[in-house]
């Protein structure tokens, strides 16, 4: 891989194979996932995997081919945390340049408080506002997103909130 | 290029480079853009660029990395129509899972009506809601996003749009 001006008048350095010439376009990825609640209580996940091992998180993941940016928010809600849930509104959309990232999170209502964790999740378990770990999260849009919805909560009225996270 | 498992315990097919070996991931693109408007009308761009040469469309394109969804659009807005605005609050987010597209659009109030189409575009100008070319629009997220911004001036309440389109 080269950095180079392709050929159609692409004004940007791209990615280009020495081998086969193919131009590699790096573009922001969307992460996907979910604020599950029931009651009072949110569902967070502790990560199995690295980035973050260990730290607690809400369920979500790159966004893949072929679905919405909803169908993959409760897939990665479901292979996460193997819950039984609702999917609601877009509930934030926060841009993170500084990783190229964009991370939606919707809201989803939990059916149960019954979950089967895959591999990615040591453990997955319901928090009040005032359990949330806020100094063992994995993320800071997941942290931004879990004040946003304890504040909505408290107010009644859930919006679409949008962030820019330097 | 040849479709296989990568050998990290993925459980997707990856294009893999059949020379480098590097794994070329495919997601989801960002087109980001805005619904530029003035008083009672939008400003749409007729199309110098294929896909749809010829045909109207909001200021739009892939969004890059090292910006925001709002900074991609406004950089958009810029380069297609040389327009001058004050951006605003998030307004679509549409989903084109038949494509792997993602399309954010935002509120932009123009400044005033003059105009420096970049070499994408052959025209710049404004509509009001009865002047839109409805036939000749060139993408169905451009049609759904005018559809909500003139129901939305009329009720006077702008809020946040998502759909997903088949």
């Amino acid at each position: 891989m080269l950095y180079r001006l392709p050929d159609d008048g692409d004004t940007k350095l791209r990615a280009i194979c020495t081998e086969c010439h193919l131009v590699h376009y790096e573009n922001p990825l969307n992460v996907v996932g979910t604020v599950p609640h029931f009651g009072q209580r949110v569902l967070l996940c502790k990560r199995n995997i690295e980035p973050r091992k260990g730290k607690w998180t809400l369920p979500a993941g790159f966004m893949e081919l072929g679905e919405s940016t909803s169908e993959g928010a409760a897939r990665e809600t479901s292979e996460e945390a193997g819950a039984h849930f609702k999917m609601g509104s877009l509930f934030t959309v926060m841009s993170v340049p500084r990783v190229g990232q964009v991370h939606l999170y919707f809201l989803a209502e939990l059916e149960n408080e019954q979950f089967e964790p895959g591999f990615e999740t040591l453990e997955a378990r319901m928090f009040s506002e005032s359990e949330i770990p806020w100094d063992d999260l994995a993320f800071r849009t997941v942290q931004e997103t879990l004040k946003y919805y304890f504040a909505d909560k408290k107010s009644g009225n859930f919006g679409v909130h949008t962030l820019n996270i330097d």
